[in-house]
């Protein structure tokens, strides 16, 4: 199991909160995620052989955020 | 029908322009919802003897916006 925090710009409120999360744990693999809307960070826990944080990157950008 | 523009704060990205033109435009009597963002503003057309200004208020507060 891989726990990795990325840093996400571009999420503003609950909605765009939602859909990190939501989008993000429909990945299979993927066990937790938790955004920090203050931080502007997205925790993620996830076995890495089922996904990749490259997968979880791209499903974050998918939602129209960037991450740095 | 009834034209009133009004200053809503809060709505900061585009999940909530979906949110607060959804639901006003569901109301019975409104023809027209449409939210500037940068300007915090939401124009709305509407006939009131279908809905009332008072209504459009509460439904934008439902969503989590302050009509100010």
């Amino acid at each position: 199991m891989m726990n990795e925090t990325l840093k996400v710009k571009g999420m503003s409120c609950g909605h765009c909160v939602n859909a990190v999360e939501s989008s993000v744990s429909k990945l299979q693999g993927v066990s937790l995620v938790k955004v920090d809307l203050n931080q502007g960070e997205v925790a993620v826990e996830f076995d890495d052989g089922k996904t990749s944080i490259t997968e979880i990157h791209e499903t974050i950008k998918e939602q129209g955020y960037e991450v740095v």
